[in-house]
């Protein structure tokens, strides 16, 4: 293990979660308006981050503009290190500004920054000192609210990609961009043969979308200030809002199937919408695609019909008590499943509150299931799902055909054993880490539908859950040793596990 | 497919099924003294089941004794089908003597047959035609109670073993073997070269087991009819008892005890006592019986101290209000304990009533892992589990070396690639097959707690569940389509699910 590799890279991590620190100063010193002490810890941080980032730059002695040597150990380990530094650095802000008790501060900052966008933000909220949050959301400065949009939208595409923009330095970092940016390699067709051009191209496509996105939502009566937050949040698939009723607030039906179309967009591979752009390919010869959309369209039907019919009720006289129409229960329906597929976490509604078993179990089932592989969406993946099933179909023949040769095929390209293999790790070790993490919240005396569904929607980044976090509520209530563990199954969930248990794995830090 | 084999096949098995009533008939008309009305099913039965039988045999034309060749697939088919017909043939007594509903006879019958022993027998029971049944299980007649207990002991070994032991003619009927006979293929070490010497060794221990129990139950108090009954249940791990209140009862900690040692051994490998007989092997350098002892006791232990540190409650004089002493909390924690890791499912005590959330999600988890291969208790078996675990790190490791040739052990043995893959695709199936069957139950508007731990108890044939299933409460209150889907997948968890999949496949038709 080369350490000066190590504290290099995770140096040009701090300096890029300090730039955007000191963004989020200037546009609070001057568009937002703060006063100045709630903008004081940004000053603070991101001059000392700023600092701090160089002097590792310059003590690790990788000045040279080449491509250095990152063996995939010092890779992995960079990154979580990097990642854990960066939870701490987001949660500084609302510690000692806001003052979040330290759990409450962790907990946020890891929410934003792996874009699950579950927040302890309720509307009397206790504060370190014994002091109370009122308002809710509302009661926090627009510094404050614009850095967790921020957070949500530097950990969508993992915050190695504005590494590779900002320092050309890091052209040759593979292995880092393995363990950081989710999914990607499994697609196996990067536009570029070189990793850092597809990085700039999807750098572009994010930056270019966020901004359709705020142009979008301002069109359609969002002030400037809510319409950035809220597009930073929607393309990240984050889902930190600007208000405590989230997209509830507006109460404007455009808007809505607005936020429907972009996070669903957010949800699929952007290979996919580059080549459509750049070559004109259909993006529906993709067989993952495919599966999200006709999942996403077969959802909202079916949760649309079930909303009418539970809901417009008939009286004793035979009269419709509550008279839903089927725009309005589509449009309840399509956000709700897109907020939840897309790992988003924005509501409407509170599907809890529809008190539809059905629903609610099917929610958790889409929350396990996530986006397409290659997009900024969390969870299990359309692809590995597929994947999953073929290989179970196969291994059914085997038992009646014991001398069959196994052939999966994906995209019309056999896969080889291995990547069969470790995508069948990859849903033990899910498994494994949901009802490790369900277990040890149910020794906090936590009922079993709140800490599995907390468990799901931690590991996946989506937000809401079911029971006692259901979109109507926050994460508050949970105590601090549970806050400090979720923050740490969204950060695993965030880097695909993998990243994280390598480096717990003894034989990590014994080998060579 | 040869249509005549499986005829056969079906035959032998309604064969063994009426035999096991024709042995009811006589106790029940002699020994139990049933009213001649109360045992009229069972004569009719028996008689019409082996003429059946009987006839299916002389038109399948496979007389001659010698081994006939059965193909994969006619394996799989027949065992489906023989436990589809075994199921009915065993509701009969319910539905027509005791005027069971249809969807209760099945049940009951399914959950017998498949070990589950989850009863639907409650103390004011809703008949068909409007009539009530008052006294739950002790308004039973006594033929019935034991035909109960007799489905639990036939389903233990697989009926399989039965038919092999009466009927010679089966000495080639490996494929049969390999579908109905869970996990003893896994262990790969036959004690002999032929199935059906291991088998006879297998019948034998698995009757002088019973006999043991037997005996040692009528020691410590039972009457010989409660011995009985409990002794075959409690070997089959099937857990259906003669009183309501199942083991509680006796209120005699002897009895409770013996039954923790009766169920745990039960729920090993069979080959590892035979050979601690035979050949004086130590059953602990067998890493599986390992693994289970371990998780026993461990769990006895944890479940004990939380009991004395729960309900030993110090009032406001600082004087313990509820004094549980030690023995105590370990004889009810090791007995609950034993009951569902073996899932066997017999009761002394409510946990769900203990209220500590901890202990429920670990029963949850225990009742998933369920015993060893080899053994008559269900579940995902510890060698699976060990299995799995290793692939995991195996695939970590993978992701820092991935030049490394992955080689998996098992008792020092290297497993093939396939043996491998067989063990995820089960684990994958065994999820997928939980997760449909809690969103069925969950659109019949039943909690997730109670549908979950249900969908868990019936796939692993435990028998009770949390929420509204607890060891205190009956299966009773579940709608009739629920009763019939927990049938189908308690019979899919017996057969170890590919057996019932696999013919559920089109390719299985199509083929050839």
């Amino acid at each position: 293990m080369n350490w000066k590799n190590v504290m290099g890279l995770v140096s040009l991590h701090v300096l890029v979660i300090s730039f955007a620190m000191m963004l989020t100063t200037i546009l609070g010193g001057t568009c937002f308006a703060d006063p100045s002490q709630s903008i004081r810890t940004f000053v603070f941080v991101s001059i000392g981050g700023t600092l701090a980032g160089a002097c590792g730059i310059l003590m690790s002695g990788v000045r040279r503009p080449l491509h250095f040597n990152i063996s995939l150990r010092e890779g992995f380990l960079s990154v979580f290190l990097a990642w854990c530094i960066a939870v701490l650095l987001g949660a500084l802000p609302f510690f000692v500004e806001a003052r979040f008790t330290f759990a409450d501060a962790i907990f946020e900052s890891a929410s934003g920054l792996s874009t699950t966008g579950a927040s302890v933000v309720e509307s009397e909220m206790r504060l370190r000192g014994g002091g109370v949050l009122n308002n809710g959301l509302e009661g926090l400065s627009k510094s404050l609210l614009f850095w967790r949009s921020l957070l949500n939208w530097i950990g969508g595409i993992g915050f190695v990609s504005f590494v590779m923009m900002i320092f050309p330095i890091l052209g040759g970092g593979k292995p880092l961009y393995d363990a950081e940016v989710p999914g990607i390699k499994n697609t196996g067709d990067q536009l570029t043969p070189r990793i850092r051009d597809t990085t700039m191209i999807l750098m572009f496509f994010y930056i270019g979308l966020t901004a359709v996105a705020c142009g979008t939502y301002w069109l359609f009566g969002m002030d400037w200030f809510d319409a950035v937050c809220h597009a930073l949040a929607t393309i990240a698939t984050g889902g930190f809002s600007t208000h405590s009723n989230s997209f509830a607030y507006f109460e404007n039906s455009k808007l809505e199937w607005a936020a429907t179309f972009f996070m669903l967009a957010s949800a699929c591979n952007f290979m996919l919408a580059i080549r459509l752009f750049m070559k004109r390919e259909n993006p529906f010869k993709d067989s993952e695609f495919r599966a999200f959309v006709r999942t996403a369209v077969a959802c909202s039907l079916l949760f649309a019909s079930m909303i009418v019919i539970h809901f417009s009720k008939l009286n004793m006289l035979g009269v419709r008590e509550v008279d839903v129409d089927f725009e309005t229960a589509l449009r309840t329906a399509a956000f709700q499943v897109a907020s939840i597929m897309s790992t988003t976490g924005f509501a409407t509604s509170d599907y809890v509150g529809w008190n539809l078993k059905g629903v609610s179990m099917i929610i958790l089932l889409l929350m396990v299931f996530g986006g397409c592989a290659g997009s900024t969406a969390g969870g299990f993946k359309f692809v590995r799902l597929e994947l999953m099933v073929k290989q179970c179909i196969c291994e059914l023949r085997r038992r009646i055909f014991p001398h069959m040769v196994p052939d999966i095929r994906l995209g019309g390209k056999s896969l080889k054993m291995p990547v069969v293999a470790q995508a069948m790790a990859f849903m033990v070790v899910y498994t494994v880490t949901i009802l490790a993490s369900t277990l040890i919240l149910s020794f906090m005396q936590i009922d079993l539908e709140t800490a599995l569904s907390a468990s799901v929607s931690a590991i996946s980044n989506v937000g809401p859950g079911l029971g006692k976090i259901s979109p109507a509520c926050t994460w508050g209530f949970f105590p601090p040793a549970a806050k400090l563990l979720l923050s740490f199954v969204m950060i695993a969930g965030r880097l695909e596990l993998f990243t994280v248990f390598v480096v717990l794995l003894p034989r990590f830090w014994y080998a060579r």
